[in-house]
């Protein structure tokens, strides 16, 4: 018998709750019973990102056509931008700019480090034009969390444009639309919303439309002002994911329900416990002090072959954690703990990664890691 | 009591089997589980496209992103287009190749008309340095089909790369990738996939790298090549929408099992009834003998105010038929039945139908549609 558990960085778990409202009956789009779904959708996407005066669109996509809607809508081709790459989602940000040629300044931060605002404002000051700055909340490759709060101040100091990918961090880690001056912010639907993949939510603020309006990129789906246009009619600019958005609304209730700011310290002192649980059995996190609370990334051992215990245990008992990305492959596994998370998940996820330790090589203390985050979380 | 029955020309009814696939417990997408399940549903949407050489690439977005696909990956900045547009989805081609700089040729079919092979002909003779033609197999806008057998036949004959929309068409209408020579054809999920929609299918010939490799058009999400290179992975190059892959496994199964040729003659036999009882109620078909089979549209009579109809039928009973889009709203209802339909359900819409007429000033004598349907279904 297999019980599935997803402690990924995306998709995560979805409530039973969420998974009814998404089978719930298909309706047509174009009709008053969806426009008022989809209205309260929208109202409440507001919420979560924290923004009074900004419009938030949902794409039928994955988080990366968000991102790519970011950036053919806010710049032009030879705009200079400056890219804020500690990652393989940080790098993303630069390729899409390049894929159509917008000029990219990147700032190359250390794989497991958050960039130093003071950084960010010497390379500004170094470069000539620069319009915008693109950069990352969470950043799921390594666990890094930046200071948007931080970087806002240094970006708005300068009077450029401020986009920052949101996907896995909007709605896990504290984020202010209004309060830090952010112009546009991404987000996709598999991390803390607790929905399936295929939605992505684009936040603009009314600063940007300046910029939008400049912008002489090509696009048609992306098209913010199409999506503004339809969304004043309650609807999408094109066939929207039905049956995704009806789940939006049930997951969107529940964190209202529970309070946005009740959900960031929910997840902060998850995050917390399973960083010292961790720390217990004698693991070095990835990310250090630069640690967000979407999801804990922890170094692998010398001599352990974990990624091999990963998908023993996935395949023996369905519980699901992730190794690293791309180079950083062998050197890293990464728990998830957004969205659909309580201390039950968080105990559960560490005697999973004590049981790959134990069976991969690393001599622990079985009930030492658990043991911790069980002290943190109930004593 | 209401009972939600969709005739509208997408999204469509989704069986109970399919929805409980799509209720699945979510897993993720980096592991051999999913990618079992991906390369399962891309083999087998080959044999809907009827291709045994071309790839299928499956995105997360509307059909519409899927179009854009298309455009941006075969065609270059200049190049000479020609588009047939006979309705609001051929009109889109033209949209987006001129998003992107394509030099367009319109080839403009009056709206209800489909295109005739001899016209595209002497269209592609009197321009020179045609590269590409785009068209529709189903133009929903009107419920026209383009007969496509001929229409490759022509556009094969002076070696240009065809490019097909068959978002509604695609398992509704016969449709041979192979056999007629498609380079290039786009489907969505909520037409005859009995899927919700959040997926593009995007069939792509071998014949049509040569272009692919050509086009400098700027693309990141929409990439062939990216996704040609995850599909030798059996994955997708961004986050797929797993929920909505994992019903398409179901649904797909099912339309294997049904046999491709007879889900056509089966929405052959529904929508040659569903004319009929039309007809017999005194209307009048809107793409009169170009109709298709993915739905029936219908002039609405002088005098009768049937959109307020179709909205007090939707409130009250929850069944769900469709008006016309754009210029033709007012002027014509579309019957959609394409997917999860029997000959029940057109009983039932015709019913409806008849409803609609009877309480908006159409004197209609009440049972002549229906019996007209039964009498060729049942007799």
């Amino acid at each position: 018998m297999k019980k599935t558990y997803l402690f990924t960085p995306g998709p995560t778990q979805i409530p039973p709750e969420v998974v009814l409202a998404e089978a719930s009956p298909m309706i047509h789009h174009r009709t008053s019973e969806f426009s008022e779904i989809f209205a309260n959708v929208s109202e409440d996407l507001k919420y979560i990102f924290q923004t009074k005066d900004g419009e938030v669109f949902t794409f039928a996509s994955s988080g990366t056509g968000g991102m790519e809607a970011c950036v053919v809508n806010s710049v032009s081709r030879g705009d200079k931008a400056i890219v804020i790459s500690g990652g393989k989602f940080g790098e993303r940000w630069a390729q899409i700019c390049e894929t159509y040629g917008v000029n990219v300044v990147k700032i190359d931060v250390e794989n497991g480090k958050a960039v130093k605002p003071d950084d960010l404002d010497e390379a500004i000051k170094k470069e000539e034009d620069v319009k915008a700055v693109f950069t990352t909340l969470s950043e799921t490759s390594t666990g890094v969390v930046h200071d948007i709060e931080a970087i806002a101040k240094v970006v708005k100091g300068h009077n450029l444009l401020l986009v920052v990918d949101g996907i896995s961090g909007i709605g896990v880690q504290p984020f202010r639309m209004d309060d830090w001056g952010i112009d546009i912010a991404v987000t996709g639907s598999q991390k803390g919303f607790m929905l399936p993949p295929g939605l992505a939510f684009v936040c603009v603020a009314k600063s940007a439309w300046e910029s939008i309006e400049k912008s002489d990129l090509p696009k048609y789906y992306w098209s913010f002002k199409k999506m503004q246009k339809a969304l004043n009619n309650k609807t999408t600019a094109y066939t929207p994911a039905i049956s995704l958005i009806m789940a939006a609304g049930k997951s969107i209730e529940m964190i209202k329900s529970e309070g946005i700011e009740n959900v960031w310290s929910r997840h902060a002192r998850l995050a917390n416990a399973t960083r010292e649980g961790m720390k217990a059995l004698g693991l070095e996190l990835f990310a250090g002090d630069d640690s967000g609370n979407v999801l804990t990334a922890v170094k692998i051992p010398e001599g352990v072959t974990f990624d091999a215990g990963i998908k023993k245990l996935r395949d023996e008992t369905g519980v699901t954690i992730a190794g690293g990305q791309d180079e950083l492959k062998g050197k890293m596994f990464r728990v998830g703990h957004m969205g659909y998370v309580n201390e039950f998940d968080i105990i559960l996820a560490a005697s999973a990664v004590e049981k790959i330790l134990h069976e991969n090589g690393y001599k622990v203390e079985l009930g030492k890691g658990i043991s911790k985050i069980q002290e943190i979380l109930v004593g």
